[in-house]
């Protein structure tokens, strides 16, 4: 991961005590590991969208697909992810088959020889014998930290990428958002390089509805857009189920305006994006669940007249009637976009883990600018 | 895949509704599905043949091996087998491998995202933007034709392959047979490209046995067979077991004759290849087991005397005591060449769908002839 | 696999019966069989270690790690594991990826064909024509051996490597550790080629620990160890799981010296390298467990003052109380070297087996040696 280049026209917010900590757990030369989402400063993010977007445009032409291949066909990565999903593991695969990276998996902890009494920890020590990445994902709040620590102190150290841990924290499913987000801004920008010369979220709206209390990928998204000037929160949601106070203290401290809100009828006009979740019912109680009136937290076909021309409509899917069937062939859906982006954001970060990154900004500068 | 040669002297039968209906999802320029064995014309069928034959035949040296893996090392597979198969799973992986085409695979709805109350229409979506081809099986009938129309629908288009649907369809199978008979007929022609000058089927009888009301491999296999003129079907098999009557309607419109018996044992001495299948009595209840004798619909050793000098015996496997493993070392037993031919067969087909057909024809006719 | 060198100054013991089996077994020039940890002499032994060590450092480079994935990329290998087995399975796996080599595998007998009524040697017939290599795991006694035996009679015989096979062989697990104990008692030697040219075995002191009755590891590598003069083994165990008699009397045959005992405290100041395993009390009736001093057979970091200077501790793992953790960061540790060493072994033994390792020697030769 190459240091960030220091900008002094960027005003950066201060890093939090989390992020502080990660700073200290990847001060030692050994490995870069992702852990949370805070851990990313504004130039390390927008230096990741850039090189998405280069291996995406890269990776448009058959010569450029076979120059990605070689990248990291000499490194293995281990997919440790005990909690079910198929679809992050499935884009983490694709990353690796992106960038030539054999990788293997471990899914179902019955299988392992946790069985026969070993304990979690040496299951993964002996994993960092045969790898090179592991990407984990994993029930335990704060457990990729806790592994990045053990690998720190073992002879051989290796990278871990946070795949979502615990209910707090999903880094690569905000670096993706954040992704899809700046690309939506952006559009008329022609060349990736430029993007980012501007603010593209100074003066943007962005509206977070569903189930908010529980939804990590809201969190995680949240840390990263308060790193950016002149952006304004929406927060819409049932108020059992709004966003948490430590979100909104770790905005406060950051200057970062925001807005709660519990209909979106009455705020889809305002909004230039709108990042739908689903609400979580299968662990609401029943009263919880009649109290909520679904139709305040969907976004339907008929509300179409009332969108901004440019509105971007996010979701980290799996979808159910929140998000209308009918609105996915129209132009603001990006939800589509988001899953591919996840591929090529996540494609992204393992290259600059193994400072492959140099070799692709040398190729794209080669054959895709003049 | 190329468009078939106009070839004045063949004489096609007309296409069926189903095929027809398959064309016109395929008249978009954006991806080629294969839904039915129905919608190959006898000369893309004879194209694949050869093409499979040149990939094997390039496939015995390793310098033909290392041009051959590079050939879609650009591109990702999917396999979303729901339904369980290893065989036609592990058929379809290798021939991904011997391409050089990275895949992965969804094999067990409970992982995915549908416990989440996702669709199943938006879990492909999804997958349709990871990867560059579907694979699937699944135990809905018409399934894959339905994917392939909704991937018609997507912005960025990917085709599908059915690997096997409900009790219908599995076109894949009938078109490694097809190959895996050309073969036993054309024994004799020592180049590849020649067998298909003359009609290796003419004259030829074909005897299915077993479990034919059942079996969708024989029905893929007779849609087949009838584009080819003089062949002879023979369908035997208990009466509660035999083939439906659209199969034979079918043979009637394209003028394929056939024929209805129900003792393998006073035919066995015309036939030219026998295709076994299993008395799948998994399903039968207890009366209709015990009506039926096992032995008018099996081939064992000491039968081998009445066998015509080149008969093929074929099965698509698993194989129970309908046929004698007695019979395994013989130059009789195709059907260990038949699993492999499904190898190179899915290997042609996969090859096709991504037009690199050309670059194998190039490579065989610079190496292999002369 | 090359034949091993005439070497008329190493004194060979007299190969066993079972040694001598599968020398038949392998006497057809189709397919080398790994089959018992017998079959492998001295110099055979000798020859994969040193093989191990250049691939190792070849694979230190990435220019070397690109070479290394060009010599099996146009073959393919079958992961046969039938019984669970997450280390060892990844441990192939991770091999096969050194060596470009590409996989599928078959893990759960319930996925299979045989559901259908097929029996298992069909299975493995129908996998012989779509890989190249079985690499199996399976709870049958012999049974890789009568794999091996079914192979020969296809008409396209691909070889077998048992990767654990009732509670008898793990020759693959032999042989690393065998790799291992040498490395550990020839650190000092710089070159790796020069480690054989002594028998660095000459004088040492061995001791197993744990469950020797029914530890196939321990098994296995005492076949292995009195391959070497003047090595000498102690078995340290509670008298109702002392290793079994067939052993002993396989040392005395080859003269090997070997000393019972049941206490680990006593001997420990005595001991070259320690090989500790697991009670495996999962299996054990409460009274047996009850007699257990679990104390007497493990290794605690209180004991450290008692090692010599350079004891080299192994584990098989998974391990519990009976190794400390805090023994993890001493140099003494050996065993995730142990877990990496299996990689590199399991690495070279398939190149071996396809004859690429000559085109690894002239590699390292060329680039590494000077």
């Amino acid at each position: 991961m190459p240091t960030a280049e220091v900008d002094a026209e960027v005003d950066q917010p201060a890093p939090s005590g989390a992020a502080r900590r990660v700073t200290a757990l990847n001060r030692n030369d050994k490995a870069f590991h992702v852990v949370l989402a805070q851990q990313f400063e504004r130039d390390a993010i927008e230096q990741l969208c850039t090189l998405a977007d280069m291996i995406r445009e890269i990776a448009t032409t058959r010569q450029g697909t076979q120059f990605l291949i070689t990248l990291l066909s000499h490194r293995r990565a281990m997919l440790y992810f005990i909690q079910p999903s198929t679809r992050t593991f499935l884009s983490f695969t694709a990353a690796c088959q992106v960038l030539g990276m054999p990788f293997n998996d471990v899914r179902d902890r019955s299988t392992s020889s946790e069985v026969k009494g070993e304990s979690e920890d040496d299951t993964i020590r002996v994993l960092s014998q045969y790898f090179d990445l592991i990407i984990m994902r994993h029930p335990g709040e704060g457990f990729a930290e806790h592994v990045a620590h053990m690998l720190n102190d073992m002879p051989r150290t290796i990278p871990v990428i946070n795949g979502g841990s615990g209910k707090d924290q999903h880094p690569t499913q905000a670096l993706l958002d954040i992704y899809t987000l700046s690309r939506s801004f952006a559009q008329q920008t022609a060349k990736v390089e430029r993007r980012f010369k501007d603010n593209v979220f100074d003066g943007k709206t962005i509206a977070f509805v569903g189930d908010l209390k529980r939804g990590r990928t809201v969190r995680s998204l949240s840390y990263l857009l308060c790193k950016y000037s002149g952006v304004k929160l929406k927060f819409i949601s049932p108020p059992s189920l709004q966003i948490s106070d430590d979100i909104l203290e770790y905005l406060n401290r950051n200057d970062t305006q925001y807005e709660l809100a519990n209909d979106l009828r009455t705020h889809i006009g305002e909004l230039d994006a709108v990042y739908m979740t689903r609400l979580q019912d299968e662990w609401d109680t029943d009263t919880e669940k009649s109290s909520i009136d679904y139709d305040k937290f969907s976004l339907t076909a008929d509300m179409t007249g009332m969108f901004k021309k440019d509105l971007a409509i996010l979701h980290p899917l799996p979808r159910r009637e929140e998000l209308d069937q009918k609105l996915d062939a129209t132009p603001y859906a990006k939800y589509w976009d988001q899953v591919r982006n996840g591929m090529w954001m996540r494609a992204a970060l393992i290259a600059s883990i193994f400072n492959v990154d140099i070799a692709i900004r040398d190729h794209y500068h080669a054959y895709h600018t003049y």
